[in-house]
């Protein structure tokens, strides 16, 4: 019988050293973009696994053609599910330093919150469960179930090695259920457990039209101008109410289940804030579907940049000889973007518009990811985040997509729990990235529960 | 009684010093958008003042903010009309360098072709009246009518000393007809005379939506995409068959005369050819015209440059806070650009997608210029030019705008003609720009006959 007064008890006692030993790891720069930080990435490695080591767990560095992945495991548990789980510990990029109110690698408590690069994204909150599990051994509770940790270096740069290794160390990490905490409560006091995420399809088109710009005196009313080419074909891609047109691009999307969308009425989304927020005048999107619907439940495409012609000060009289958008589709759990790709090539084949020529580049693409939100597994994560954080957690699905997620589901064929512990507002990506230390500790505590009642689930 | 034997036989004792005297215009490096070439400025307007002024004319050097107006006239001819004839000094810049044969102020004949820049644009074919009003002063015939000259130094930069110069100017360079020789003959042993240019409404388009850029994950289905909307309202403003959809905006439009059509029937312009000049695999445009009629005389709309969002290589998830487009609309001469500027704006309002907010920049703007194709002056240019070059022209429209000429024909109420003596392939403001010898020689033979025949018209 699992005795939680001695682990609360440690968990209690242990706060400042729990403090410190993210601080140790907050002080690495190890920013997997900046070839410079490679002797930055080693050390976070070897730290990540040190730790992994002083909790009593077996680890292994795997090494591949960048920082390595710290892979760990606790003793096996017969007849009991196998947790997964998945974090890492590469940060972004900490620029524009002049932004920062104190240096990103120096982490301070401020205002209840830490601030550091990787405070929130992902250090400290992969960290909740090393802690966990460590807590367990240092009270001498046997866990109830095997918890495998696979920490990479490069999730903020694509993942390289983990992508790679992974048919490799497939047996390796086999499990029953993943666990990521990379991600955000719904919003300050109200825990949230992602259960479903958007799937991507990326892709650059251009518009050819003359061999050399044109002067658009002599020439314009001659030919296919590519600036309004692109214009068309990208505005009869989607309609004005939010469909968009490829074909068949509907016919493997799931639709929301009215529990879904029952349990999300009650979140009490908020559309005039929400557009105050990103100072728009008005939201906009797929006709029949709220705001947190068309977010996090239902593909879309966007545009992300132009491209082509003149883009100088004042005027340049041209017809360009091409013109590009950077495009994606958002796609639902249940579409692949190979298919997006091809219904995408045969929208353009019949709406290219004569005179010019067509181009498709195809950037990247990665499926969506969802849980049953109805699983044990699930049930038992809840029950754990109400023990750790004292709220009931609500279930969201999030717009954004993790493509390595989806791989490794797909090459564990495990569930998925995305057990957030981050705040919206806490500029992953951006200067003074925070943590709130109270949900550090929450994070630590709600862990500990988590091995409990997966345990109980499997 | 002009006396063209005496003039025809001066011209033929003079070609080497009428070449030779180009030359020396062309070796000056009048470069009117380099600050740093102001001097060879001053010394382009005093060799064109030195060589008018050389041929009896009384000269005057008008200053203003940057270089100098030359203006000349002969002696007023009490109820003849009076000619005035615009051309100017300055070039275009050089570069690049590396790409031309031989260097670009030494100039070269090769192959028949004077090789230089400015060679075409304009000191070669500006000279040709200069030249034959020097021809008639040597041979003593008194000329039939007055001839002014007004050459400008930033023609190839704006104009803005002319532009300001004008209604001061205005009663000094009151005329009945304005010729200028800076444009083409239809082709290749076929002259022409332009009797229409096309005028221009310039703009910067902005479609403003989240005050920051957004994950695309995130917020992908919410908001409105300013790219998406950039381009639905570019789709809306014109249709696939090539009617511009502001409000009014043919209103004003003369359409094309059965004669005009007719004669550019016979011009025999072949589409094939054109689209392979092009390297495009359709002509497409306005139904109902041809593609010279499409050129030339129908009103249109061009994407120059597209602005906005991620441009660089790869993938970047966002939704951009804003995007652009420079467009511009080329106007048929009884359209008025303030006009075109009102109908964009009341098309905006009401084609401004919900969730966006549209900001329109007037860059500039000129009307057309047209002629009456069969008035006295034309008649008698065109018996000219036939006389110089030894083929009858044809008479045609150019798709390009000359703002200037715009505003100098509504600052003088006079008719204008476009007397081209270069060809299309000039590559006027490329390397290598050339202008055909003969074209120079045939070009001051057939304005030694402008005068007298315009002095009949008149």
């Amino acid at each position: 019988m699992t005795d939680f007064t001695s682990i609360d008890r440690y968990l209690q006692k242990n706060r400042q050293s729990q403090l410190d030993e993210l601080f140790e790891l907050l002080r690495i720069a190890s920013i997997s973009a900046d070839s410079s930080k490679r002797p930055e990435m080693t050390e976070a490695a070897n730290w990540v696994q040190a730790k992994l080591a002083s909790g009593g767990l077996k680890t292994q560095l795997i090494s591949g053609d960048g920082p390595s992945l710290v892979y760990a495991e606790t003793e096996p548990v017969p007849g009991k599910p196998v947790v997964l789980v998945y974090g890492h510990y590469d940060v972004q990029p900490a620029d524009p330093l002049n932004l920062w109110h104190s240096p990103p690698f120096e982490p301070v408590v401020k205002d209840g919150n830490i601030y550091a690069r990787g405070s929130t994204d992902d250090k400290g909150q992969m960290m909740t469960h090393i802690q966990s599990v460590i807590a367990w051994q240092r009270c001498n509770q046997k866990l109830p179930l095997q918890v495998k940790f696979l920490i990479e270096g490069q999730e903020e740069s694509g993942s390289e090695v983990l992508e790679t290794k992974l048919p490799e160390i497939a047996d390796q990490i086999a499990s029953d259920v993943i666990v990521i905490s990379d991600s955000s409560q719904y919003a300050q006091g109200q825990p949230a457990i992602t259960y479903g995420l958007r799937g991507i399809a990326y892709y650059e088109i251009r518009v050819y039209g003359p061999k050399a710009d044109l002067h658009s005196g002599s020439f314009g009313g001659a030919v296919t101008n590519p600036g309004l080419a692109l214009a068309r074909i990208l505005t009869e891609m989607k309609t004005p109410d939010g469909r968009i047109q490829l074909p068949g691009f509907y016919d493997s999307v799931v639709d929301l289940e009215a529990s879904e969308r029952e349990m999300w009425q009650q979140l009490n989304f908020s559309d005039e804030a929400f557009a105050e927020q990103l100072g728009v005048d008005a939201l906009t999107g797929e006709t029949g579907y709220t705001t947190l619907e068309r977010r996090w439940a239902r593909p879309t495409l966007d545009v992300h940049g132009l491209l082509g012609g003149y883009q100088g000060e004042g005027g340049k009289t041209i017809i360009p000889s091409w013109t590009g958008a950077k495009i994606s589709f958002r796609l639902v759990p249940n579409q692949h973007p190979k298919a997006v790709t091809e219904q995408l090539r045969s929208f353009l084949a019949q709406h290219a518009p004569p005179g010019v020529r067509i181009e498709l580049i195809d950037l990247h693409g990665g499926r969506g990811v969802m849980a049953d939100p109805k699983s044990p597994f699930m049930k038992g994560a809840m029950r754990a985040v109400e023990e750790g954080f004292g709220v009931k957690p609500v279930l969201i699905r999030e717009g954004g997509s993790i493509p390595i997620v989806a791989q490794m589901v797909e090459a564990t064929n495990a569930d998925v729990l995305l057990l957030g512990w981050g705040l919206d507002d806490d500029g992953a990506h951006s200067p003074n990235e925070k943590f709130c230390l109270e949900d550090y500790y929450r994070g630590i505590r709600a862990s500990t529960r988590l091995w409990h009642h997966l345990a109980q689930a499997g």
